[in-house]
């Protein structure tokens, strides 16, 4: 989708430190870490947000978790724990309009979650 | 699973306050709200964390998500902006051993997601 940064980054029009990806998933880092790890995990299908996702692309999105699962071993955070997080729609700060899960950890996660 | 308290409200042996169920997934209200909206997604199959979900449950967890979308709408919050939210092991948060999706939203999160 043109004017979608996400898009560009997989296109390589931006660039990212990208940690993972297959067929249909990209994972990079965060440009604004809020944990030692924070992991973006992005379809590479253009979806605007999680409320626009349709029944049959539920697998989708458990790829993407099970995606973010299988970084979160390589960064030697699977067994201390991670957090997850989607931003659906402006008053959850959803900023970039491309879906991506949020994968923290490597510090204690606080409580409420934002 | 004796004594997991999210199986237990499964089985109607612990009260909560439900607001969907099908086949394979329950809802109700976190019994602590951190919004005027917070509402927990489970699965029926007992999952202690999201890093032993297998491959192919993949569509499980999709559908996990799909349920919290529905449940946004619902609720009057999926076009203002809702968070999901999982924890997973002890630097986390996760308190109770059984897969649970965080859906909150009715007022303006905040960043960092805790």
């Amino acid at each position: 989708m043109e004017g979608c940064m996400f898009c560009k980054i997989l296109k390589r029009e931006i660039p990212a430190t990208i940690v993972y990806e297959d067929e249909i998933s990209l994972a990079f880092r965060d440009i604004s870490p809020k944990a030692p790890t924070h992991i973006l995990v992005i379809p590479k299908k253009h979806i605007r947000t999680v409320v626009e996702v349709k029944e049959e692309d539920n697998s989708l999105l458990g790829h993407l978790i099970y995606v973010a699962n299988g970084i979160a071993k390589k960064e030697g955070i699977s067994e201390k724990g991670f957090r997850l997080v989607i931003n659906c729609g402006l008053e959850s700060g959803q900023s970039v309009w491309h879906i991506h899960i949020h994968l923290l950890g490597g510090r204690k996660m606080t409580w409420p979650p934002g």
